[in-house]
């Protein structure tokens, strides 16, 4: 890897002394070209956005790189991968059946742009490594056999033979696969990785349930109880098993019990007991271990992460460094050509500040521990907020500063005009609550509109437009767009009604909705509700790679669910009169539960209602009779779809995501309870002043604004004031480097590329607990 | 607290010089009386155990406090808190209902017995200091008002008037205040203090809750929808708000999704969108700031009991020291006698194990840090293992070592009789689950019976006996109660049928739940399973503490619940054919999904009646449904009722336990997967190494059992084995304390008694999140 250094570097490593620096400084300055710049910026970005790709050093690869890494070619990968998981949408069993044709010819494109994707990988990343990479593998070997099966089906539903389109399933690999779904691949590594560990609480878990349904037999079976339906109540083991791995999930209770319970009390102690043992103590257990053995594997990934990036960021480093005194430095102008390239879109007196950060002591370069610390601080998100002008007062100064203005603006600033505004939001529920066909309220409805743009109108008169609209100005986006989406709605509404006599019930719903979520506003009033919201709001990111996993999973059941159980059940429409309408057109359901609870529309004949059960699955509740109905249809298959979806997604998965998104948010709330302004501003003091220097905690961003006003660059010149957005993560990458910061201490030595692929979580000696912490 | 410490001993503190140190020395080994030797036992039995007791220092109060904490009166105490509780199943509306009389004087007689304990304690405490407890005011109050309620109820049910027992709700309190139960008042008193910081977040989810609602009524309200039963559909606000809590709870889906999900699909988006921010994210987000709070108000909690631990032993050790070179230290002899004093229980090889560990270096004397660790080294359970020889050895040499009898001692211990008793088991496994009538079956259970019963046999005739009854060998002590349990059951059972022709179905079940329960014992052939059954059983202490807690809150719910709904929902037998048992006795009820799903027995017609049905609703599922029965009985009073024991058993309760024994499990399993056997030993070495010496590690125990061969004891003499138990903790404290211990570093000065009373959560800097541990 670090072959490309340059020669006079490593040479001058071995060498040291006063009379050789002129120059060695003198001779790095000419070596490092633009090339090598390019390369060093390749290493940075990648350590910033916690790439983990080995590519190849030279230019032309770089350019590959590059362009692999744009913007662009990502977007239009991810739009591929999202045709091809939609396509499940058209073809049978479709929402919009669309002709196999299009469907085919879409899918060979979809596959096609795949192919192109990893052969533009190939071009960056050595053979050697790339046929070393499971994903490539798993991506290539997909392909043919997508393209093997297309074939088979295309030609076997030609002379009539029913054949299954099973590569479908593969579809989500491509998701997974693609390096840009880093975060997914990584969950599903893990879980994968865990799941060898959990199989013996599983089995631990089962051969409870099984001894218990074993008793159950022994109690019950002689009975000859009745369950509320007139079924034999416990008379076969494997129903038992069943029915109590049922109630472990509590979706059967307290039904299963009541026909016991109803002879006896005593009876209701077996059931308490299964669900204390089963449900609380060892659901609890499965939980604790699967949650256990994740976050250790997701602890090694983490660490692999930091080292990756370290590394990484020392190969840059290494291009860049220059000699001085006995150490190697980067200088000043250098750092700065870097950055340029790395992060173009980052203004020229963001960039002083992060210099500023770095060279905190303005020597004029930076040492190696300080420059690997850039890859976080570009991740940084700081807010440059320059003291604009209102343009009203650029333009009619005399009209803004006048008497009137002021006294207006001073009203809009002031604490009254947000609790009036509070008040009538308060009173617009009460209206929105009231019946829509009385002319009162649905004038009201005006009245409140008219106030709302007034309100905003008012702020933006006493507001700077663009500080108004700041990206980190959350609700006041918020507000703005709702306001405007509900004035368009209302209004096209009124316009429809108004010509034809009739409204648009789907337009009408969202402005139902949009007059709702007006009322939302009213948290932004109360400091406690803001802090909750934003720490939820910063989460969103991390809930969202775990959605996206779930996504991937429900997509593999759905498939598979709709080849399996298609057409079984169907839903007749909700007033049909057909009499196959009330057993879901199924004989084998007629007195089931399943249709007297009217569930005929959670079936598998098309993708659509197929998330929706699925849904409805992870919820738990009802499971067993969604399931029990498609077993009244398909026996054993059902069964076991339903069982290993349940033990997949609810056992694993959920808990999983549960487990995490509770650890990242006591991360986040212990965060925002300790000091939720300046927690980054800290984290820039922190960083800048870690072992570089040992200047005393003060507001760092403050000393540096007032120095940044005295440098020649004009830019810096206008006041400028910085301040960071929010705690808010720009990648989950820097939740969970934040989670596991503490526990990965830092260490003398860095591993090399190979090393770090190599680690495994067992590297790790168990954090021992200290006894003698009590003295 | 500290007035009593010798005075000659607080002079010498002054004064410091090799000319006064053996006048002090002999002057101190004088003045440590008897008396003094009491006061200091007392201070370091208190600490052990965790007390947090300001008794006087009088020899009086200390014999009374000896008496006060002894097993008898401890054990009278709970008794009398038993029967008071128990009295409910004997009270209208009671199991078994007693004249009044018979329960107002059993109220009478424990009520006085809670005054005398109070009494008790009042010659033990600094007045000052009883009745600033709360406490102690809270149960003199109670006793009070029960005494006023009972006075007012007997006489107006003389007269005829209808009275609510309503001081029946206090009975929990003397429960929870009675300083045995001291886990369950601390695990109360956190919860209180958690209860108004999660006030903002349950605010904001009833918000998110009120806005869906209104968003529903707007959706839905119109379309004139009906549910499956045919009712109107989210046609009121009141209603919805209720149906979407419930949904919350997950109780209610699919249901009360599919009138609108049959009309669109796109309905079903509101209810998926509804589910993932109140079920997954709220929920989550609650159980997070909870369980956070929670924790913060522990660890004050746990922080003070070790505080209060060490205060209580510098208070011992200021009593006992004596001045040696520039320090305090106590001498062996000293030692001794207070160990003896303490836990007069321990055999004195384990105390000099014991001596061993404190004074490292035998100087004879130990210093005042390594005597604090004392209450810590108290409870670790050291097993004393004897190599015994054989009883039958000891009778028949001979016989017992011939080569037969050798023979068959070798096979037992070999590993294939265990995988033979494995097979058995599994086999008869299968034979379990086979019909009883078959005579092949019926007597195939004699034989295992024999065969299980010749295994414990042979193991007794191998292993010797006090060795394979040891307190450590659960299994062991398992099998063979439920082996002869299990012959016992079998006999009996054979006999009645065999005299009278028919079998007793009670003993019957017993036999057969004895039968399968001794499957269980396959578990122990697997090292795996066997370390994650040993982290269950040690969590038990734990849970049992908040199982208490869980019960206290049942109570009263259950009391209040049966004075409103008492009577109203009958159950009229499982075959009744009275016409009213197909609406619970209640016309309210007809047609009601209660009736239908046969929930007639869940009603609060008695104290077990009352408790089943609240077990249930801590279950939740269907939680709607019992609450609707009750709400078409009573309205308003039970739709309170029901939410109210949601919101505080389900949402708070048991999120807390389940968070609580998570984190315990963590603790836990991260010790059973590093070094199961191992840990306690280490704690040992630790203790005995941490700041005293430094002796490398070691199996310091096989150390001390050499050394201990050389002593003059000739107890010792012996060849003796110590052996840890387990990583077993004996007290939910050790627990608590482990798992704050990192957070809870050791600190130079120990607060005052009065210091310590008045800690508080928020006198902690939280924990800084380090931003330079990435270097």
């Amino acid at each position: 890897m670090s072959d490309n250094t340059p020669a006079a570097a490593g040479k001058a490593e071995g060498e040291a002394g006063e009379k050789f620096q002129k120059v060695q400084h003198n001779f790095c300055q000419l070596t490092v070209d633009d090339e090598q710049l390019q390369l060093a910026a390749a290493y940075v970005s990648d350590a910033q956005y916690n790439r983990n790709i080995h590519f190849e050093t030279s230019p032309q690869a770089i350019r590959f790189y590059k362009l692999y890494n744009h913007w662009s070619t990502q977007g239009i990968t991810y739009f591929f991968v999202l045709v091809d998981l939609l396509l499940a949408l058209f073809e049978d069993p479709a929402v919009y059946l669309l002709p196999i044709w299009i469907t085919s010819t879409v899918e060979f494109i979809c596959l096609l742009m795949f192919a192109v994707r990893l052969l533009h990988f190939s071009k960056i990343t050595p053979a050697k490594v790339l046929w070393k990479d499971a994903k490539n593998i798993c991506v290539i070997v997909s392909i043919l056999l997508t393209l093997m099966d297309m074939i088979v089906y295309l030609t076997l539903t030609e002379t009539g033979y029913f054949v299954v389109r099973w590569s479908r399933v593969l579809r989500p690999l491509f998701c997974i696969n693609f390096t840009e779904s880093r975060q997914l691949r990584r969950a599903f590594r893990n879980i994968r990785n865990t799941l060898p560990e959990i199989a013996y609480v599983f089995v631990l878990f089962m051969f409870s349930v099984a001894v218990f349904s074993l008793m159950a037999l022994k109690l019950f079976a002689k009975r000859k109880l009745t369950t509320g339906e007139g079924a034999p109540y416990f008379n076969n083991y494997l129903d038992i098993f069943f029915n109590l791995y049922v109630l472990v999930t509590t979706a059967n209770s307290p039904d299963v019990m009541m026909p016991a319970y109803e002879v006896s009390w005593a009876y209701s102690i077996f059931f308490v007991i299964f669900i204390i043992v089963n449900t609380y103590v060892f659901m609890s257990l499965f939980l604790a271990v699967v949650y256990n053995d994740y976050k250790k594997h997701l602890k090694n990934e983490v660490r692999k992460l930091v080292y990756m990036k370290h590394r990484k960021m020392i190969e840059a480093f290494d291009i860049l460094k220059v000699k001085h005194g006995s150490e190697f430095v980067i200088l000043d102008s250098r750092w700065r050509q870097l950055v340029k390239l790395v992060a173009p879109e980052i203004p020229s007196s963001h960039r002083e500040l992060l210099w500023r950060v770095s060279d905190d002591e303005q020597k004029g370069f930076v040492g190696r521990e300080c420059f690997i610390r850039l890859a976080d601080l570009l991740n940084i998100q700081v807010v440059q907020m320059k003291e604009r002008v209102h343009p009203l007062e650029k333009c009619w100064p005399n009209m803004y500063n006048s008497a009137a203005s002021q006294f207006i603006r001073r009203i809009v600033k002031h604490q009254g005009f947000r609790y009036t505004y509070d008040a009538i939001i308060v009173i617009n529920a009460i209206f929105i609550g009231g019946d829509e066909s009385n002319p009162l309220i649905s004038k009201a409805e005006w009245i409140f509109l008219t106030l709302y743009l007034v309100e905003i109108l008012l702020k933006l008169f006493a507001y700077e437009p663009r500080a108004f609209f700041a990206t980190s100005q959350f609700w006041n986006w918020f507000d703005t767009l709702i306001i405007i989406a509900a004035l368009l709605g209302t209004i096209v509404n009124t316009t429809i009604r108004s010509s034809g006599g009739y409204s648009s019930q789907q337009v009408l719903d969202i402005v139902f909705i949009l007059r709702v979520l007006r009322l939302i506003r009213i948290i932004d009033s109360f400091q406690r509700f803001r802090v909750l919201l934003n720490t939820l709001i910063n989460l969103i990111p991390t809930m969202l790679t775990y959605a996206g996993l779930i996504v991937v999973v429900y997509y593999i059941f759905a498939i598979v669910g709709m080849e399996a159980f298609k057409g079984r059940i169907r839903f007749y429409g909700a007033n049909s009169s057909d009499p196959a309408a009330k057993y879901c057109g199924n004989p084998a359901l007629k007195g089931s539960q399943f249709a007297a609870l009217r569930y005929c529309k959670n079936n598998f004949n098309n993708i659509v209602s197929a998330f929706i059960l699925l849904i409805e699955l992870t919820v738990v509740n009802q499971w067993h009779v969604l399931a029990t109905g498609f077993v009244k249809v398909t026996h054993l298959t059902a069964r076991i779809f339903f069982v290993i979806f349940h033990i997949m997604v609810v056992i694993i998965l959920i808990n999983i995501f549960v487990a995490f998104v509770l650890e990242a948010f006591f991360v986040e709330y212990s965060l925002a309870r300790s000091a939720v302004e300046t927690a980054v501003e800290k984290k820039i003091q922190e960083l800048g002043m870690g072992d570089c220097t040992d200047q005393p905690a003060g507001n760092l961003v403050e000393v540096l604004e007032n120095d940044l006003g005295n440098t020649d660059d004009t830019d810096l010149k206008s006041r400028l004031r910085f301040r960071i957005a929010s705690i808010r993560y720009k990648t989950v990458d820097t939740l969970l480097q934040h989670m596991f910061e503490e526990e990965l201490k830092p260490e003398d030595e860095i591993p090399t590329l190979e090393e770090i692929d190599n680690l495994s979580p067992d590297d790790y000696t168990p954090k021992q607990p200290t006894f003698d912490s009590f003295a």
